[in-house]
């Protein structure tokens, strides 16, 4: 037993998009502290022979309605970025360069580049533009943008990804309460009953 | 609008097996009849280019424990049958035959191949397993084997099936509300609150 739930995200998953806005409700009305994990979704696939969801044609019909249709309900912002999926690298960087100095405030930064994503559609590939959102929550851009290029960040990300390998994640949002799996956005109620119930 | 809730499953897909113990309790709770629909995915997954759930390592891996807490939640006996997946024409055209006949007693005799093959681990390829089961329900052994073999009843699972084709099921179970298309067992709760909100 543990006080965290481990939430491990990709910024170009659009479920972990839906997710993000949850998750933190969660993890408080059961006091534990959510980790945010973000990591390499394509480099998980290319390892595990696992093919991205916009390619396989029916699954993408039916996940963007499906997607959508979870926004609605949640009251979240949602496109469909033109630029999709897309490499999150610099993201992640960024993310684990803040989460150095200020986990909660590395957690905005995490929703804030979701939004700047699936709310508005903005590439999210851009240095730029992850520097201009990480000044959103009180960063430096120029610093950020020199952060994006630290050794010690890619290695970060890297070893987070390696992780999440070595743990079978085999999708995004994957969420681990103690050693327990949970893949989905439409597993949180199940993690809910988890947690409520003690497991079973 | 209709009275109606459509239940796409086919009798080897794990996930249905669960759902088929909770879905006509949905049903009553909206005074809505299940329609239950029998249909051949290894059909739809060969058009669709799809790879079965089995061929797809971590995704199985992650699969197989999380029926087997689904079913462990629900109280539902399970077992991974030695023979999966399986072709489940035998069952299917078996399911129509009984349905053309009295469409409660269908819904018993899929219940009972669904626990007959993921509750027992028996193979339901077998005509003769079939036919046991269907004299559970009160029919006839020999006149079920016989059944399966009529031109009849061979057309309606493959019209059922070309039907799910046409309105683009990908997976099983698939559930429609009206024209709202639900795809898995996790998407029960979403069912009941799409039905209980009136849609958003």
């Amino acid at each position: 037993m543990s006080d965290i739930i481990e939430f491990y995200c990709d910024f170009s998953s659009p479920y972990a998009y839906i997710s993000a806005h949850k998750i933190e409700a969660l993890g408080k009305k059961y006091s534990r502290e959510i980790v945010w994990k973000p990591f390499l979704l394509g480099a998980v696939f290319q390892i595990n022979g696992q093919v991205p969801l916009r390619d396989q044609a029916l699954k993408w019909d039916y996940s963007i309605y499906d997607i959508e249709r979870c926004a609605r309900r949640n009251g979240i912002d949602w496109v469909l970025p033109e630029f999709f999926p897309v490499a999150t690298q610099a993201a992640g960087r960024a993310f684990y360069w803040i989460e150095e100095q200020d986990r909660e405030r590395a957690k905005k930064f995490a929703l804030e580049i979701y939004r700047e994503y699936f709310g508005k559609g903005h590439d999210i590939q851009s240095k730029e533009i992850v520097a201009e959102v990480s000044e959103k929550v009180g960063m430096d851009k120029k610093e950020c943008i020199a952060s994006i290029e630290k050794d010690v960040y890619k290695l970060k990300l890297k070893d987070v990804t390696s992780e999440a390998i070595d743990k079978k994640v085999c999708g995004s949002p994957f969420i681990f309460v103690d050693d327990e799996p949970f893949w989905g956005n439409d597993r949180l109620g199940m993690v809910d009953d988890w947690l409520g119930s003690g497991g079973w």
